[in-house]
């Protein structure tokens, strides 16, 4: 875990590729962590593995029951629409964010991580393009003005599938449960709806203390 | 379903006794919608039955990993902290909302359906109180200066029992599967979290469209 530059707090901002919230999350995060004294750690990973750890795999992700799979897009548009970003809901859904997360490890060592993640996502959720495939992401990449074929077989690399693995696993450490998600500190917000006090709670944490009797708690 | 009266939009609250989340918006929104041409319609309702008709049974409220748990209560207590509510993070959970949504319907009725709601949301989130008990109720009932007896009989009666049924099956005829739940027309809001939209909604809906191609999502 990389320290805060200066007298900046470090957010970590831990995202999915398939999470149309973590879409909305990385487009606004830059905007309003502007002139703050934050500096965003950008986080991909994978949440396969975590929701398929969890107890009979009930994740509200996979499955969720029709009444609240219509009500999701419906709300991701009304979030869309508030935020001024481009929404095609998908014709797949989930997508597949392994490459995408690999390349984005790659795209942020070389300084271009929130553009491709960025990039990856509209691709996802405004062009409705297969990021699943590996040659969407080439086109993405080279969307970039960048040379797709050296960062893809880079970040399909054993030792870059290795590093993709350890965040997931560094996300479960942390208590990661979902995207998108925020750590400050040891504190763990998760959700775009939560960006803002992330933000605040950088910027100022309040004095809050532990749960009390969490140990007692169903 | 009853009319806005004048010139006042109605958002239906739809709130399960259950919810920690539905206590903060209920101690929320009459703040919220004060001196704005909005009428509250308090809608008791219980998720169980909901809960038991989902896929796999997969709720995330019934089934959630243990990290989502534990974030969970410190998610909560950092909105209550926000908004001024006092928490006391309960020794049982979730509790049995059946008795003190059955007295929600009567006392809404009467004029102070508001009031017992909060009342009895604090016995559950502040202090701790099983509300899943008649006594408890009764008490609560009484602590607002009434007498509870009557109340109790009326909200156990064959007719009421049936009303609250009701209720469960008009929920989910407009696509409610969470708590809270705001609906405004036919636009539904799910969460504390989208109290401030319901509400915005109300006052000037956006243009926005219907979702396009709904029907392809998975």
């Amino acid at each position: 875990m990389k320290e805060a530059s200066g007298n900046a707090t470090a957010i970590e901002f831990w995202y999915e590729f398939a999470s149309p919230y973590a879409y909305v999350a990385a487009s606004r995060i830059e905007g309003l962590a502007a002139g703050k004294p934050i500096r965003i750690d950008w986080r991909p990973f994978l949440l396969g593995p975590i929701f398929k750890a969890r107890p009979h795999d009930s994740s509200p992700y996979q499955n969720p029951s029709p009444a609240q799979r219509r009500y999701r897009w419906r709300d991701v548009q009304r979030l869309c629409h508030g935020a001024g970003l481009p929404l095609r809901t998908p014709s797949a859904y989930p997508r597949n964010g392994l490459i995408a997360a690999r390349v984005a490890l790659i795209a942020i060592d070389e300084g271009w991580g929130p553009d491709f993640t960025r990039a990856a996502y509209r691709a996802n959720f405004a062009e409705d393009r297969e990021i699943g495939d590996e040659a969407v992401i080439g086109a993405v990449i080279a969307e970039l003005g960048r040379d797709a074929g050296p960062v893809l077989a880079h970040a399909q690399s054993p030792a870059n599938k290795a590093r993709l693995f350890a965040q997931v696993e560094a996300a479960v450490a942390r208590g990661v449960f979902g995207a998108p998600s925020m750590l400050v500190g040891g504190e763990l917000f998760w959700g775009n709806d939560r960006l803002e006090q992330a933000i605040a709670w950088a910027l100022a944490p309040p004095h809050l203390p532990p749960l009390p009797q969490a140990g007692r708690l169903a």
